[in-house]
């Protein structure tokens, strides 16, 4: 059983560009952060999608979704991703961190708000039965899992951007961590690099 | 002949570690960016080096230096590193981008010290003689030369540490770029992406 850190960012840093949000997603350029997820170039509100995911950006998210059990998200996200619809879509459930814990959905959803990183830990873990737990944006929530030492691996996903601008990954992280390189997925959409946390 | 942006980062993308300098080299912990390029761990001072640079990480190297003809580095680095000892190892000469040029060295050093980025970028392009430029760190000449539109290439080597502190590659950069990934090299020392620019 492995807690697993899963984001995609630009090449400085950033896991979003400028001005995120519910109806902006990723923010302005940020849609470039995930050509890899849609197999290609792509645009809030295009009628045109492309093919989807495939080839390494498949293989590497095949590797990383086959043993997970449940996931955790933070607040900011699971807004901005408009809850996905309404319907959790990974497998196993979702702890959604955030303190405003009075406009929780009906559990049938998936979805289920708690409001302190260790409880959402507690009940991941004990969810996902042996099976893997990953740690989802945005970046308060993963810096936070790290800095509380709950990471064991992180996976990262860096696409060809310099978005000067946005939320970053590390904003304000101060601490010192080892990692080792555990594989690496190679595609013209992005350098997935998967590390084992070594020592902090 | 391309203009090749080349730096070590973290993964927090710290091109030092804190308290970089002059007897301090990279900083504290800051030695781990460049394990790829000893071969394996090693510290300030030890007499035990390893083995030397090898496999993908060498590969790596010895594409980038190919064909270069001329190199620009800042004043910063040129200090942290000694002056390389006294004589530049680089093949063509190295321009010193630095606004103190009245202790500039012996031209037959290999180091010229120039008080300027456009000029310094005209001279190492002719002293380059159709062959690749190198802008090595710090990160503000990179950042600099990046913004001025010099840039053809970057070519990061991204070591598994988190440093959570030094100087930031992109500290304070606002531009968007997009990039293309035109190849990665990979080892249990960094993961080396190589990008062209294709947009900003």
């Amino acid at each position: 059983m492995s807690v697993i850190a899963t984001i995609s960012t630009s090449v400085d840093g950033y896991v979003t560009g400028p001005g995120d949000g519910p109806g902006c997603g990723l923010g302005q350029g940020g849609e470039r952060l995930h050509h890899w997820v849609m197999g290609g170039p792509w645009t809030y509100g295009s009628e045109h999608d492309p093919a989807g995911m495939a080839g390494p950006d498949k293989e590497f998210y095949d590797d990383l979704v086959a043993n997970l059990g449940a996931g955790l998200c933070g607040r900011g996200m699971y807004d901005a991703a408009g809850a996905w619809g309404g319907t959790n879509p990974f497998d196993g459930p979702l702890f959604v961190l955030t303190h405003r814990t009075e406009d929780a959905p009906d559990p049938a959803t998936g979805f289920v708000f708690v409001d302190d990183l260790a409880t959402a830990m507690q009940l991941a873990t004990a969810a996902a039965e042996g099976r893997d737990v990953s740690v989802g944006g945005g970046a308060d929530l993963i810096r936070q899992a790290l800095a509380g030492g709950y990471v064991d691996e992180i996976a990262m996903s860096i696409a060809p951007v310099v978005l000067g601008g946005g939320k970053h990954l590390f904003e304000g992280f101060t601490h010192d961590i080892d990692l080792e390189i555990t594989r690496v997925y190679t595609s013209e959409l992005a350098t997935h690099v998967r590390y084992a946390v070594k020592r902090q």
